[in-house]
C-alpha cells in the first residue's frame, strides 16, 4: 500500500491486487489493502483459529493464550543473560558423560543424519580420544555405544553441526533475572571447523587449542571481569551495523571492548597472549554468534511449559529436519523436512552440493535478533538475499505481526528506535502465512566421503 | 514532496506551500514542489550565478567551473590517508617552534581569542615550560614573544581549541596518492581536556602521560604494523553506526582491531600495557575523531589551488569566527561570526553559560563523513537534534546537492549504499540555500575565568 499523501481517497481495494490495474484505467483514486485470508484460506486451520479465537476471556478482555504469551514474551524480554565463565562440557551441561554427543536441531537417529553432522560425530570421537581414526569411530557409532542427544534438551545450543563432547570447553550463560543457564561452543573461526562438519588432524587441532590455551584463558579473563552483561552487548550491537545473525562484527569488537582490561592483565604473563588476542579479536569475525545464541536460548528458556502460550522457544536444524517448540508444550518437538537455503556459491559449487540447513543458531530469532532485526545490519543485506535495505527494514516490521511484543531494551536504532519483535506467535504465523525470517543464507555445502580432510567432510572447507 | 503512489496528479504546485490548502479544498489531487528561487532571490548573488553559468564550455559541455570541481573532487575520492606514525610536533609540522602554538580555526589574534582558547594557550605554555603559572603564562601571551598560527595553514587539523604546541605528539597521516600529509593531536579523552579549554595540572599531567608514555608506544605499534589506511577503518565504521564526527564507537575498535597483534607483542613487555589498553580501547570512544580529521585533511588538501574550482577545502571555528578555504583561492579565509550550536546541556546550564561553535572536526564534512554521513548513524540523531532518523537520512541524501560527486569508496549501507556526499561546491550552496549539516551538537560551555580547574577554564570540565 503506498504512503498516503495529500491526495483523495475514493476506493479502498481489498485483497487480489489483480483488480488495481482497472481502477487505474478510469481515473479513480485508490489504496490498495495488502489483505489475505486467516491461514492462506485452508478450512481447518481457519476453523482452528476461530476457535481458539472463542477461548474465555479473563477480566482485562483478553484470552488465556493471550495472557499466556504476554508472560512468555516478558519473560524473555526481562532476562539479563550474562558470561559467567568458560568451563568444560563435562562440567557443566546436565547429562554429558565421556562417551555422549550433543548436537544440533530436534533429535535424530545416527543412520538419519545427514553427511555434514555424521562427519563431526567421527570428529569428535576422535577429538575425544574414543577413537583413532574414521573407520573405528564410525564402527563405534554403528555399535551404539556412543548416546547422543539434541542440544535444546541438555540447556545448550550450537550453530551448524553444534556438536558439543566431553571435553570441548562452554560458555556458561547465566540468565540473572529467572537463575537458569545457557551454555554454547566457543566459535572456531573460519576455515575448515566442525561446525560444518570437518573433521581432519587440523580441525582436532584447532579445537584442541581452543580447549588447553584459549578457553582457560577466557574464563579466568570471565573471572577477573565478574561477567559480563550480553544484553547491554547485544544492544550497543544493534546499533552498530550487526544483527548477530550473519553479522557480528560490532558485538564481536564490543564484546572485547567490555574485558581489555582483566584481558591484558593476564596475557602479559601468558606465552599465548598475541595468538589468542588475533584470535579473539583480528580473526574472527562471527567470535560473538556463539554468545548470541547461548544468550538468546538463555533469555527463551524461561518462556517454556506457561500454559496455554503459542509462543516458540526454540526453532532448530538438524540437516534433515527443521523442528520448533511451543512454550505450552514443553520439549515436544514439532518437525518438518529442512529447507535449501537461499544462499550465495564459491565459485564451480551450486545447490547440488549443498546441504540443507542446519543449526541452533535460530534460536537468535526466538529472542527478536538475527533475521527479526536485519534493518539494524545493512551490510548484509545482499549476503542473505534481501535486495534492497528497504527490503531488511520491511522485514523487521513485518515481524511485528507475528509477535507478541516489542523489546524496548533492544532497540533498533535504523527503524526510529523501534523495539525488536519478539515472541514468535505461532497462532500469528499460521493466521498470517507470514514465516519468521531468518538469517541463515550462509554458503554452507554438502557432505562429501572422503574428501580432502576427513571422512564425511565438508566440501566447502 | 510526498511520494507518488497510485495517484493520478492533476496539479503541480510550485515554490509556496501556502497555496496548497486551498487545493485540499477543491478537491483535486496534486503534487507540490519544493522549488525555491536560487541564491534565495538575492538579486546581486543570482546575477553572479548567472555570469558564472555562462563561463566557456571545453568539448565536453562542462565549463571551465564544472570541470575543475570534478578534478577536485576526484582528487578527495582518490586518495589514501595511511597512519604511518605518532611524533612530537616539532619533529613533523611545518613551522612548529618551541615558543610556537597552533590553533583551530581561521587566524585570530590573542587579544580576540575566545575564553576556552584563552584558557588552552595558557595551558599549553605551562605544559611546555615555557610558564610557571597562569600569571606568567598571560604575560608571556600579552608580551607578544609567542608566534601562534592557524593549524590549516601548517597541515594540521585539532579539534575544538585545536592547540598544538612544540611536545605535542601528532599523528601522521600520509596521502599514499599525492604524497602530502597531515597532522592532528591525540584525543585526550573525556573529562578536563584541553581542547574544551582546561588548562589545569590534571589536564596538564594527561597530556604529558600522552606524551611520555601512550604516543612512543603507539608510535613503535605503527611502524610494527607498517601502518593503518584510515578510508578503510572510515569505510567498516560507516557500515557500524559512525559518521565519524559525534560518533566514532566502532571507527575506534576497528581501529585497535587492524593493529592487535603487534600493539599485544609490544604491551606484553611494558610496564604501562594494561593504562594504554584501557585508554585507548575502553575509555575513549571518540579516540578516532582525531585520526578522522587528520585523515580527512590529508584527503582535502590535495583538491587545494585548483584553478576555477569553487569546492571547500577547509570549514573551520576558532570560536569566534567560522571560515572556510574555496580550492582556487588558496588559503585565503572567508570569515563570518561563529554560530551557537544546538546543543543539549547539562542540569544547570543553557545558552548563556556557552561559547560559539569551535574546531578544525568540520573537516571530516569536506570529506563526505560527519554531517553528510549522518544517515549511518541513527543513533546520533538525538544528541545533535536531528529529531527523527528518517531526517538524518534526508540530510544525507540532501547534501548531494550541494557537493560534486558520491564516493563509491565510501559507500553507506543504511542510504541503500549512496556514496559519501564529496566536494562541497559554494556555488551549489548558495544558489540553493542548503547549508551543510555539521555534526558539533556537542555540548562545549563558554570560558570562565579563574572557575575550579584554572583560568578561563571550561565551565563544563
Amino acid at each position: 500500500m503506498g504512503r498516503l499523501g495529500t491526495e483523495k481517497v475514493n476506493v479502498v481495494s481489498l485483497g487480489l491486487e489483480e483488480f488495481t490495474p482497472a481502477l487505474d484505467d478510469t481515473g479513480t483514486t485508490y489504496v490498495h489493502l495488502d489483505w489475505k485470508p486467516p491461514a492462506q484460506g485452508k478450512e481447518k486451520l481457519t476453523d482452528l483459529l476461530f476457535r481458539l479465537s472463542l477461548a474465555p476471556e479473563d477480566g482485562n478482555g483478553q484470552t488465556a493464550i493471550e495472557r499466556a504469551n504476554d508472560e512468555a514474551a516478558k519473560r524473555i524480554m526481562d532476562g539479563q543473560p550474562v558470561l559467567i565463565g568458560v568451563k568444560p562440557a563435562h562440567e557443566v551441561v546436565p547429562g554429558m558423560e565421556k562417551k555422549t554427543i550433543f548436537h544440533a536441531g530436534p533429535p535424530v537417529a545416527w543412520k538419519d543424519m545427514c553427511g555434514p553432522m555424521r562427519g563431526a560425530f567421527l570428529g569428535a570421537l576422535i577429538y575425544e580420544g574414543l577413537a583413532a581414526d574414521y573407520d573405528e569411530a564410525e564402527k563405534l557409532m554403528d555399535s551404539g555405544a556412543i548416546s547422543y542427544d539434541s542440544n535444546h534438551l541438555h540447556d545448550a545450543v550450537g550453530p551448524m553441526t553444534g556438536l558439543i563432547s566431553y571435553s570441548m570447553p562452554v560458555f556458561v550463560v547465566e540468565n540473572q533475572t529467572f537463575g537458569n543457564r545457557a551454555y554454547c561452543t566457543i566459535n572456531e573461526g573460519i576455515g575448515k571447523v566442525m561446525r560444518f562438519g570437518a573433521n581432519s588432524a587440523e580441525v582436532i587441532q584447532r579445537l584442541k587449542w581452543i580447549e588447553k590455551v584459549f578457553a582457560p584463558l577466557l574464563d579466568e579473563t570471565l573471572q577477573k571481569a565478574g561477567g559480563v552483561n550480553l544484553k547491554n552487548v547485544m544492544a550497543q550491537a544493534l546499533a552498530m551495523g550487526d544483527e548477530m545473525h550473519q553479522r557480528n562484527v560490532a558485538a564481536s569488537l564490543n564484546f572485547f571492548k567490555q574485558i581489555c582490561v582483566p584481558f591484558t592483565e593476564i596475557i602479559k604473563t601468558d606465552p599465548n597472549g598475541v595468538e589468542v588476542m588475533e584470535f579473539l579479536v583480528k580473526k574472527n569475525e562471527q567470535f560473538f554468534l556463539n554468545l548470541a545464541m547461548a544468550g538468546s536460548k538463555a533469555l527463551a528458556d524461561p518462556a517454556r511449559n506457561i500454559p496455554h502460550s503459542t509462543v516458540v522457544t526454540a526453532m532448530s536444524r538438524n540437516g534433515v529436519e527443521f523442528g520448533l517448540n511451543i512454550s505450552a508444550l514443553g520439549y515436544e518437538w514439532f518437525n518438518a523436512p529442512c529447507k535449501m537455503p537461499q544462499a550465495m556459491y564459491f565459485p564451480g559449487f551450486s545447490e547440488k552440493d549443498a546441504n540443507p540447513d542446519m543449526g541452533d543458531s535460530t534460536i537468535v530469532e526466538c529472542a527478536g535478533i538475527g533475521g527479526f532485526a536485519m534493518g539494524c545490519a545493512p551490510a548484509v543485506v545482499n549476503f542473505v538475499g534481501a535486495g534492497s535495505v528497504s527490503v531488511a527494514y520491511d522485514y523487521s516490521m513485518k515481524m511485528g505481526e507475528i509477535t507478541v511484543a516489542r523489546n524496548a531494551n533492544l532497540p533498533m536504532p535504523n527503524l526510529d528506535f523501534a523495539g525488536a519483535a519478539t515472541g514468535i506467535d505461532i497462532m500469528k504465523v499460521v493466521a498470517t502465512g507470514i514465516l519468521p525470517v531468518i538469517n541463515t543464507g550462509v554458503a554452507h555445502r554438502g557432505a562429501r566421503r572422503r574428501t580432502g580432510g576427513g571422512r564425511y567432510r565438508h566440501s566447502a572447507d
